[in-house]
């Protein structure tokens, strides 16, 4: 008998989700079915971002195939504002989301109806409310001073302000990217403040339509968005008992995330379906005029988008590999991992040869961009294809935040381009 | 006798330095002279960087006085490249260090004279590297690579590329904010590859004319900046032995830090001056040809900017009080904490009101941008004049890497403005 220890499991490091959304083709990466090297002479320059149309399509479609046929899906445009991106998600979807003046005017030139537009957001100028009313939208209230400033522009158009209100819930969104709601907020109107501001929306015969709830973003655990939806249900129907009039609009946040980095997986529908369904049972009676509605921002486009740069130079530095590219943070600062991480994970990221077959020996290489600060880095040693100049970096699960919430002068350099394809 | 262990010494927490480069009016900050409530009256919006022309003026006559005269002081505009910043400062200095064919552009239109401007940056597009040899600047080689595009371009012009090369030294530059150099990387040629590559110049008929060195940035231990500069200064020396011309010019970098955050000082400059005289001195015998070169960014503009935003709503949720502006993130990303930091810490900030004496009773209080997401903080729970709506926050120290380090697009609110006053 040996007392000695028997050795440790070999455990595999985490890994990424397979990118398997984008067929390949001579094991060639296809953006919406075109090889990556024609879509990139097709575009005439990198560095590119590339949406896959439908990729879009599929997503919304998988979503509606999984919640309930009563449940109203909106597109959250600040995840992607490009303006040909938010005309087909128009068509696709039941509503836009938009969070500034801006936005509304991009929303509005896509062809959204403004029945179907929604406008939230923190430190709302008088400009930007009065803009909205005008345009026939709903305005999510976010703080009581937006009230008057409302109340002004109505009566100066005649045409009351469409408001719902949006609710800093006593709660928050468990194992979510980023917490929204409990505790004190700049978001939403204090849960135990709404009763006071339901009478004054009354008083002011502003056209109250309901509520919204947003209590986290980028979660990928479904028991806790399940648990997020129930709470906020709850709030919003006891809510309701103080509202001016019946609520037709009853906006339940998103919170629905993707795998960024290794380890992380599929977010679940199923559940998130099934409990749906189930306050949406509730709802058809205790909210008889009220739509539920989930409003989701890069879980509609996150994945099918890619950002793509070239390989200027293969530059070994005491035995470590760079690839240095044509395009990084400028353009694709959450990649780099300043926006929002506290500690840096890559990105999924793959390797398209310019030419010859694809694939081959592989190597341990970073993937840095050409500005002049070791923040600008794309993929901390990650195992790739041994690559050339030319050759094309690929960074996956980059359809949301990722052009528009860049800093593209930084530096100087050219701007990206972005095509639908 | 009492074994009680006495009290604890109240600690008074880490404070941020004054900002006195300011001077004041009636309690009122002046920026350029002007009032601040004047100056935003004139610029017409909120949003807006101001940089005071004076104390650019200043810091480099301070630069002037403190540093021996033979010591060549350069502006690295990719600090703020706004172009009437750069015309200011090209009247000031000995020289322009870009980063991109896009600053060279904005250096040239300014006036700087190309035979002090230095081009510097990894992953140099061959197009790029053209530009620079018709433009007749100076390019610091970091990649063998570079070469043989410059030798091209060379011949096609007819015109001699002047080349320095970027060392990445085998040390780092401690206590730095970012390390630049030690260890593998994307900057510059590794140290003991250098004199292959300088032969290599040579057989080219490249115009050798020195050296680059960057240890790191956003260092405040005068110390360790002395220690990176003689380091600098002897690997140089060393180099200099394998190169086919004299050195002319020997970049020693910059690094010098400026004090953001509570606990910060500031860089003591005397006994970097009393290094560079001991350097000089050396570099007349040793180096005779070559022109010591500081190259700063930061410290140069980063004390003469505020970011200035107006307090849309003044709103208090369950205790705490939030002051919502009209800009954020997407205006000052290093101000919010997402850009390089690891934990996010307060910029100095001080609260201008609209109306009435400045001053009076404080109350502690959070700075929040209208962007719909919890990254989007200016100040987290500072103590502050009590404010109101139409109130100017000004975010101090805000001179370098401001606007043009912002992702301006995000959630398409509106641009802000730049102006030097």
């Amino acid at each position: 008998m040996s007392d000695l220890p028997s050795p440790p499991a070999l455990k595999r490091p985490p890994q990424h989700v397979p990118m398997s959304q984008f067929a390949q083709q001579d094991g060639e990466l296809l953006i919406g079915g075109q090889p990556l090297t024609r879509l990139a002479a097709r575009v005439g320059q990198t560095p590119f971002y590339a949406y896959d149309r439908q990729l879009l399509k599929a997503r919304v479609a998988q979503l509606r195939a999984a919640l309930p046929a009563s449940v109203k899906l909106h597109y959250a445009m600040k995840a992607n504002p490009m303006p040909a991106v938010v005309a087909w998600m128009a068509g696709l979807v039941d509503g836009i989301d938009v969070a500034s003046a801006g936005e509304l005017k991009v929303a509005l030139d896509a062809g959204a109806d403004p029945a179907e537009v929604s406008f939230a957001g923190p430190g709302k100028r008088d400009i930007e409310l009065a803009q909205a009313v005008a345009a026939g939208v709903l305005i999510n209230v976010e703080s009581a001073r937006e009230l008057a400033p409302l109340a002004a522009a109505s009566a100066r158009l005649g045409l009351p302000a469409r408001v719902a209100v949006r609710v800093n819930p006593d709660f928050e969104l468990k194992g979510s990217g980023m917490r929204m709601g409990g505790g004190p907020k700049q978001f939403g109107v204090d849960a135990e403040a709404v009763p006071e501001l339901l009478r004054e929306i009354g008083r002011l015969g502003l056209a109250f339509e309901g509520f919204h709830l947003f209590a986290g973003s980028q979660n990928l655990r479904a028991e806790s968005i399940c648990e997020a939806q129930q709470k906020s249900y709850e709030l919003a129907l006891s809510l309701a008992a103080h509202a001016p009039a019946p609520v037709k609009f009853l906006n339940l946040g998103g919170g629905f995330g993707i795998p960024y980095f290794p380890g992380e997986g599929l977010l679940d529908l199923a559940p998130i379906a099934a409990n749906l369904l189930q306050l949406a049972d509730r709802a058809a009676r205790e909210l008889p005029h009220a739509s539920l509605v989930i409003e989701l921002g890069r879980y509609l486009v996150g994945e099918a988008g890619v950002y793509v740069t070239r390989v200027v130079d293969r530059k070994l530095s005491r035995g470590q590999v760079y690839l240095v590219t044509d395009g990084g943070l400028n353009h694709h600062l959450s990649a780099s991992g300043n926006f929002g991480q506290v500690l840096r994970k890559n990105y999924p990221v793959s390797l398209v040869k310019a030419k010859g077959p694809q694939g081959g020996p592989t190597e341990q290489a970073t993937v840095v961009g050409p500005l002049c600060t070791p923040l600008d880095l794309l993929a901390d040693r990650m195992e790739l294809p041994v690559a050339a100049e030319g050759d094309l970096v690929v960074i996956f699960q980059s359809g949301a935040y990722g052009a528009s919430a860049s800093p593209a002068g930084f530096l100087s350099h050219p701007n990206c381009v972005e095509v639908l394809v």
